[in-house]
């Protein structure tokens, strides 16, 4: 018998018929002898049905009517889960973020969960209850309700798994799991069985758009196994693993320990549509980094890559850094009218791809990094910035080479699959 | 300065636009001085489209997760509300019902409220604040939402103006006021400036659909002066009462106490569609109409109109009732397949129509009724069935002539306007 946690997202809760589709993974879990906690999002299309009146209500709007206006999406999908769980002979019933409850600052909008009290879920999933709880919002030290803003619902399922000291918490998506690069890009692209936190946390942020980086956060530092995989399989077929064995279908998300032999590179991610720009001969002493950003930072516009090359003569150096294509002309002017940034000339350009390998294994292998370069060089691809970290590497490439390369780096690191 | 509690009904709030008309009558009473507390309904339409999903996830739900689905659209309606508010200048915040908090039964779908925390809403009316409570719903001892049946967010306007103490409560439908009758059907008809309590009772229970009954009650209960006045008028335009003057526009509805001059008959109101049935030769003992009565309850037939005469000699007598149209063979079903019932024969005949004139004047004057069936007699039609309470006197006639006897009794009683 385990505890489980299982979210689903807002595809998956679309329409009642939908819901019925999801009810069924739980009962199947449940008559396992599971004991079943289920996080639901708004319908899809409601929350931006919801934020559509309010933004028609005034541009200005007070964060803390945002998120009660807002907040009711979850609470629909609750009640109706709850009711066609009943239905299935399930004892179930709903909880608002406020009725278990569900603790946040009051960062309205995008408030941050500080404390679950998992007194009353705790004793429902003890009696065989399926407690079903609203995603996306809790209460504030004012008893107003709050949000968390876009994809806090996974946060929601990890806070909630965390709290109720679940085995693990099962992320019901459109997609059956994390793959080692995008299917649509190479069809031979696997689903990875296990990935660990922190290669999750360099996938999500280079574009796997399966979960939210804070989740994937939330879930790491409390050791919250998490598991992704698809409501729109068979809910009563065989639970099998990716591999065929009888297991949890999807991807598991876990700690690195868990993982017995470890991929050198897990996956190959792509960022297209990035803009590069360089300042050149910028003066080479303390603050002038700060400077840059700071100003770009004024203007909200998100940086990505960052590359500052060691100095010749310790006077002026070069700095490089990208931005989405469509904040290019932004960021040069922010760089042009700012006086206290002394360089000789901008120069940069539009249309890069931003290739990634990521892997837990790069830490102890020597040479994925030069692998990478030597596997994108054979294929006469031209790198124009590199950067690094423990377990990733990623390289800016002209944008038309994106989908060739990351080809050619899923072949070379041994990820296709094998009858594809 | 007067402190008022308005209250804005579906269509009212149909969608942001109207939200900001509505917002307009508000800020008008703040203008003027005024303490003002918004309660709200859920946009027209939406409340029915979460009814259609929890009945589409199951026949027989649990009415603790109907009631947490249909209450999240009166929250999208505060909110928006409080937002438009805050735009315009006026410092305002939402309340679920949970929140302020309005204390209910836990009959959920059908709560009564037993309580309500005046605290918080006096606060900040006392401040200058407006806030804006969710109509329809509640929290039950168990610290469940509760909603308290169709047309219920009247009766929350009425409760908590009767908890904060305030003047007066302020309908604002699609209509402009209480009129002396269907303006459809006599083009004369009349808006009444006032009108008593068990006026408006019999009128809403004869089929004039402007308030629900149950906030008629309890206003009168707890002496809450209603104002029924209609929300697309002009905001900004001079505040006329029906008769021209200066004043609140719309019908107040308000003790007998209030109302100097009384109208003999203030309305004539009409029901269609009413089929009877007569037992004839029914024994004349104790129990014989709870048989009868009983039988029909059994089935859910709502009975109408129910006459006794004294019987000639003590043994036995007719009975007749009304019931809907749609009741009748179900009706008479119920009679021929009950075994303790005893009479000679049952009949009965579709398509009637009941006409009511009420008022409170009947009291004091005389031949009230012999006026009427006299005016009817005058255009030759036939009356089927006389029932009379204190102040109200119906008659059953045939369908046919229904419109032309609400016309005439109208211009009898003197009703027409004057200058139509």
């Amino acid at each position: 018998m385990a505890r489980i946690v299982v979210k689903f997202g807002g595809t998956s809760v679309a329409n009642v018929e939908r819901i019925r589709q999801a009810a069924r993974h739980v009962k199947r879990e449940v008559e396992a002898g599971n004991e079943v906690a289920v996080v639901v999002s708004a319908m899809s299309g409601k929350t931006n049905e919801l934020v559509g009146w309010v933004n028609e209500a005034s541009k200005f709007h007070d964060a803390r009517e945002y998120d009660a206006v807002v907040g009711s999406g979850e609470q629909v999908t609750a009640g109706l889960m709850a009711i066609v769980l009943s239905e299935m002979g399930i004892q179930s019933r709903s909880f608002a973020g406020w009725q278990v409850p569900i603790h946040t600052d009051d960062a309205h909008g995008a408030a941050r969960i500080t404390g679950i009290d998992p007194t009353m879920l705790d004793e429902r999933l003890r009696q065989g209850w399926v407690p079903v709880i609203t995603g996306f919002q809790g209460i504030s030290p004012h008893q107003r309700i709050t949000t968390l803003g876009r994809g806090g619902s996974d946060t929601s399922a990890v806070a909630v798994a965390a709290a109720v000291g679940a085995d693990r918490c099962e992320i019901y998506t459109d997609v059956d799991g994390v793959y080692t690069t995008d299917p649509r890009i190479v069809p031979k692209a696997q689903r990875l069985s296990k990935i660990s936190f922190e290669e999750m946390l360099e996938m999500a942020s280079l574009g796997a758009k399966v979960l939210m980086i804070r989740s994937v956060e939330l879930a790491m530092a409390h050791k919250v196994r998490l598991v992704v995989r698809s409501s729109f399989d068979d809910p009563e077929a065989p639970q099998l693993a990716p591999d065929g064995t009888p297991g949890i279908p999807g991807t598991l998300v876990c700690d690195e320990d868990e993982i017995m032999e470890k991929q050198i590179v897990s996956g190959v991610t792509l960022a297209k549509s990035e803009a590069k720009i360089t300042l050149r001969d910028v003066k080479d002493k303390p603050g002038v980094a700060a400077d840059i950003f700071g100003a770009l930072a004024d203007r909200s516009i998100v940086v990505d890559m960052i590359v500052q090359n060691v100095s010749d003569d310790g006077s002026v150096t070069d700095i490089t850094f990208t931005v989405p294509d469509g904040e290019y002309e932004k960021a040069v002017d922010a760089l042009e009218n700012n006086k206290n940034i002394e360089y000789a000339k901008i120069v940069g350009s539009k249309g890069g791809a931003k290739i990634s390998v990521v892997g837990v294994g790069m830490r102890s292998h020597a040479g994925v990094a030069s692998s990478m370069f030597r596997a994108l060089a054979d294929k006469g691809i031209n790198i124009q910035l590199i950067t690094t970290s423990e377990i990733k590497t990623s390289v800016l490439i002209d944008d038309q080479y994106a989908e060739l390369a990351v080809r050619a780096l899923h072949t070379y690191y041994g990820l296709d699959k094998k009858n594809a």
